[in-house]
């Protein structure tokens, strides 16, 4: 892709529901921002780090909250253009670009307004090329690049600025931030250089977000799901039905756990330990795929894939299981995303093929 | 007074005992680095702010916390200049002198140490003349001068910059930062100009403090407690032994209750509530003394103000009730400062003249 228009936002947030697993924040005020900005700003260029100013400041955007709190309050539009205000006078140096801290969920929304209002071109690239539930577990932090100086601001005005000694502490004050400002902001972090981002950031992850939505499209459309299957290397891993959901807000997080029961009759059983983004799934007490490979939940009549908060007793549902990128599944991937970085005593168990 | 020196700290340490009510933070830590600092500096200017530059930026310093952690955890002492640093590269600016905030505890020599190591003049005021728990209490708030930007800079050298819409939230804000940072951090805040400071400071402060501490001193030495009643317009509302004691930390704040019996051998009791530091005196159910006017417990044998964390059962104090500032006593003053501020169902109950 060259550019992001307003055609192709329904795929994007369709791959970004995928890419969410569950999680990610739930994109629609976020897909609102973005067609309002397209439709008043025309095409956001899709660029490669490579091509900008290699010393050229780039300004990686999330939304960071709670899912629960995005359901019930609103961004004004205005945030990103505050963080990023603050973050040039904060470092001293213009910005060249906006990229997504995750392509998943309204994360991958947000900044494709942001780039539109900014008049700033959009790296087609992540840090994660999924969700995950906190700012540390990126590639940039398995390169070694401070998260600090991070900005959030929220969307009464209010802003802060982090600078942590270590990308941990960085995420708890951040945290602690966002939880004051009622768990919904728009944060910048690791504010990198283009060349850094060129060096360590995920290529492409704009575009392959895109490229998943189109093929959850054609199983809408009554394709099946060969295609998008092929195209992450992905498999449904379970098809069933919602018998039991344990779902709370703890310290900010959505957590809790969903269980399935067999649509076919038999009595295999998949439970789905999640924590704003689903972590582990477990069938007859089994870990069968854990992070950092992706659960998503998508829905079996529409194909949609579907948010944490929207699950129901009784939802009918494919628990589809993609590999991670593959740094990922190095061991120092491994060590920072996989389950035991969630508190799971439990190893990370290899799944498929990875894209 | 012209300057601080090395003789001047054992009264000033005293006198920001009685002003601390209760609170204030822990002085042994920051009166250690008073006294090196100004070995090692010498003396620090005290000058007052109509005498300095009047657009000239002041930073005025705090000690950020629980009074509980400052028992556990030290400054590594160069809290303040990274975060007069970053106040300075924030706000384009450069400082020119120090000032305390609040004239209680170790806020009060923090200053003192910080003007030293950077070699800046120590402004003779601060924003409370007594300490308060909550970094909106202050005359500056009731100017309407904002708080924010807030620099909160902690041992291990994290830094976190507040940019609030109000200043409510700009405490909400800082308490929050402070949390993760494990209830100990050295904070800038309100960064006026010296014009401001002239206009809307309290004048004197330090000084005050220090007049405070050498009639203290005296009562010490065996000349009774006359000097100390006349100079602050206080009263000894109670003498007793302690019978209860209810002391929690909840939600960062050390929360609790004392009881006194009279030592007299009558039935009268005190209980003193207290947050941080202490609000409302209540004998035999009656309300004696409330916020802001200020409550504090003087040891019967030696004079020594006692922090609530050093209080024990059995132990026999005197109850040295004090007139507030008059600026704390007019409508706005009561309105930010009084005990319905804090919670409690209660109006301001008068006490005696002001000084």
């Amino acid at each position: 892709m060259e550019e992001i228009t307003l055609e192709d936002i329904p795929d994007v947030t369709l791959g970004a529901g995928v890419l969410a697993t569950g999680g990610g924040g739930e994109p629609f005020v976020p897909r609102l921002m973005a067609e309002e900005a397209l439709r008043r700003y025309g095409p956001v260029p899709l660029v490669r780090a490579a091509d900008l100013d290699p010393e050229g400041l780039l300004l990686p955007l999330a939304v960071i909250g709670a899912p629960t709190a995005f359901a019930e309050k609103f961004f004004n539009g205005g945030e990103a253009l505050t963080a990023l205000r603050a973050l040039e006078r904060h470092v001293g140096r213009k910005g060249v670009g906006v990229m997504p801290v995750e392509v998943g969920g309204g994360s991958t929304l947000l900044p494709i307004a942001a780039a539109a209002e900014l008049g700033l071109p959009l790296v087609d690239a992540d840090t994660m090329r999924r969700a995950f539930p906190r700012g540390e577990l990126t590639h940039f932090n398995l390169a070694g690049i401070p998260a600090s100086p991070i900005v959030l601001v929220d969307p009464a005005g209010n802003t802060v600025i982090v600078e942590a000694e270590n990308n941990v502490m960085a995420e708890r004050l951040a945290r602690a931030a966002t939880t004051e400002m009622g768990m919904i902001a728009v944060g910048t972090l690791y504010p990198v250089t283009a060349r850094q981002a060129a060096e360590f950031a995920i290529d492409g992850s704009l575009t392959y977000c895109a490229e998943i939505g189109r093929r959850v499209r054609a199983v809408q459309e009554g394709a099946g799901y060969g295609e998008l299957l092929d195209f992450t290397g992905g498999r449904l891993v379970f098809t069933g039905k919602i018998v039991d959901l344990d779902r709370r807000t703890v310290d900010g997080w959505a957590r809790g756990t969903i269980t399935f029961e067999d649509l076919d009759g038999t009595d295999r059983v998949l439970r789905i330990d999640f924590q704003n983004e689903n972590l582990v799934a477990t069938e007859d007490g089994l870990p069968i795929v854990t992070v950092p490979d992706l659960i998503t939940l998508l829905d079996v009549e529409t194909g949609t894939p579907l948010t944490t908060e929207t699950l129901a007793y009784g939802q009918r549902l494919h628990v589809l299981a993609c590999p991670a990128h593959p740094r990922w599944h190095e061991p120092d991937g491994i060590e920072l995303a996989g389950p035991r970085s969630f508190g799971y005593d439990l190893d990370y168990v290899p799944f498929g093929g990875a894209r």
